[in-house]
């Protein structure tokens, strides 16, 4: 829509983030094993958990990409790749989201978790490079440093959560998807203000 | 797309608005129970009262988000966090529209309408304090009084149609659609003329 | 996005034009019922040609669509009402287009056939009060006479078209979706040129 | 959005690529044929692959038909008609990447990746109409030569590549899904860093 160099590549970006959300809804069913419909939709809660985490994890990965590219002055070859990538990565999370809301509670649930993790974490370490790699070449002249610094402490702790997350899958793998929902929940608010105040401040 | 501090904001809301109401037909499915297609189709009404009320209400959702957003300055972090939520809730509505499509007039039909109702009644509730948290620091200073007043009127019956729907539930699940069916059609076209009158007027 | 008292409508129409034409392909399935996956792929025809019917289908819908709206100064209620409806029967159109997809040259057909039939006869219809309406009261001042005329032949032949169909539905099902589809292909030039070209000229 | 002739018609196509690519997730499902989730999850690679071969080769074609539109001064009929018989095929992607994911590896491999490799063939057919015929008379007259010489060889490639990946098909299935993957890892950098520099540099 903009010219501004990295207009259509977020556009598209935008998109597939909406729609990632969106069908995230797709994945949960009714499978009528525990007799009246009532008692069956309170045995969903699996499937709520998992929606719920899901839908709040692009939350903040919409957040956050646009705040790394408000500070780029021009996509080469390399970003266009990465991004590609990585929304292939996050427009994958509906399926791991449909194992964890299937399988969670079952004699299966470690795996259907496991998966969900490496999924998460494959898309940190992805987000991560697609930080710092036009960090290091393709800033705006006038990317204003605390900009730069507030996005460089938003995607530190990434790679460490979900590194932890997938270790507590294998101790208990309800707790590693509260956990997943519980880092989304904190982290939504503070990626956010920090890209709205900063850039502008400069501008 | 615009820059006006809301505009990201209102841009990933409207992809969710327009994915989940269009998401909606995936939820009907011809079960093949009674015979030939022709019965069938007419067999499923429940599906298309339930289709039509789940669409007409999103889109309501949709033409009063914008008028909450045109008035706000600037988003802060608490602000965005309620927006995702409401987001959460709104994109899962085919979800308990699915359960009445299937449900409505068989045996689990009030707990599939329960759960639909209190669906709405939570992104009732949201959708106020989306509006009343901004309207008390957020506003910018040039919201003219009466847009504001106006946005307060369309809010106000929300919560209470909401609850009404949910109470007349128990006594007949179809009614109760029914209802909200009607609610929907007579708040578009209210809310919308409202919103595109006042602002203007006074710019 | 644009401010010009039409430019959100649009763009959450846009938004379902385009979903509701792309959830197309997700009725498409393989039924596994002619042995090998090759003859079972060439028994699917009729998938591919309600697939490929109701894509242009709702392509011409969007072109026409922007047609309109480029001539409005400003929506009012009853607009805004019924082009919600519209879009409601638009973002049906995935639903009966499995039914034909399904059961296009079983015994089932002519049930299938006209509920897809009876579903464009109502887009049509409401399409046509979606431009008589407007077209009446709310047209912009230098709306040039041309574009008018214009819309007006192009909206002429809708429903006659669609109740056509539906006749030949009744003697052959599989002919009367080869005819929507032919009118979609003849359709889908001659719209899109008259509207580009016409405004420009008077502006 | 923009209105500069092109820019609604754009709008739609992106909305298309979007949303194609990111329902291609809905096509994978788990089938529970071998035991445990785990490795049920590994058997499924030929889904993985086919998944992120179409995410790629939609992400490419989005990347280039925004090279095509940028240096066109105004679309005609039948641009706008083999634009929409564009992205009817490649709304249609999907459904042949959910054959290639269920029966690569099995007894039907070769009709799935045929089918595949098919549609693959007549995008990129209809993709090269889609560059040549504008290019031949309706070229913006401040097109920059250079641009307009790299799109050439840019598209040169398309159809000999997906001819040689259907030849391969009949060799063996599952490395004609392979190539299509690194045709389509190699394009997409490319692709994109031609577009971006030199209409930019002639403008």
């Amino acid at each position: 829509m903009n010219d501004s160099g990295t207009g259509r590549l977020e556009t598209f970006s935008d998109g597939v983030f909406a729609i990632a959300a969106t069908l995230l809804v797709l994945e949960l069913s009714v499978r009528q094993a525990h007799g009246d419909l009532g008692s069956e939709l309170l045995h969903l809660w699996p499937a709520y958990l998992a929606y719920a985490t899901s839908f709040l994890t692009i939350g903040i990965i919409w957040v956050n990409h646009h705040a790394i590219f408000a500070l780029i002055a021009r996509p080469d070859r390399t970003l266009l790749f990465v991004n590609t990538l990585f929304l292939l990565v996050v427009a994958f999370i509906p399926f791991p989201t449909r194992l964890v809301a299937h399988y969670l509670t079952g004699p299966d649930e470690r795996a259907a978790v496991l998966a969900y993790d490496c999924t998460l974490l494959l898309m940190a370490i992805l987000y991560n490079v697609l930080w710092r790699y036009p960090r290091a070449r393709l800033l705006r002249p006038d990317a204003p440093p605390a900009a730069v610094a507030t996005i460089d402490r938003s995607f530190a702790p990434g790679i460490p959560i979900y590194l932890i997350v997938l270790g507590v899958a294998f101790a208990s793998p309800t707790a590693s998807v509260a956990l997943t929902l519980a880092a989304a929940v904190f982290y939504v608010p503070s990626s956010w203000l920090m890209r709205r105040r900063e850039p502008r401040a400069a501008a």
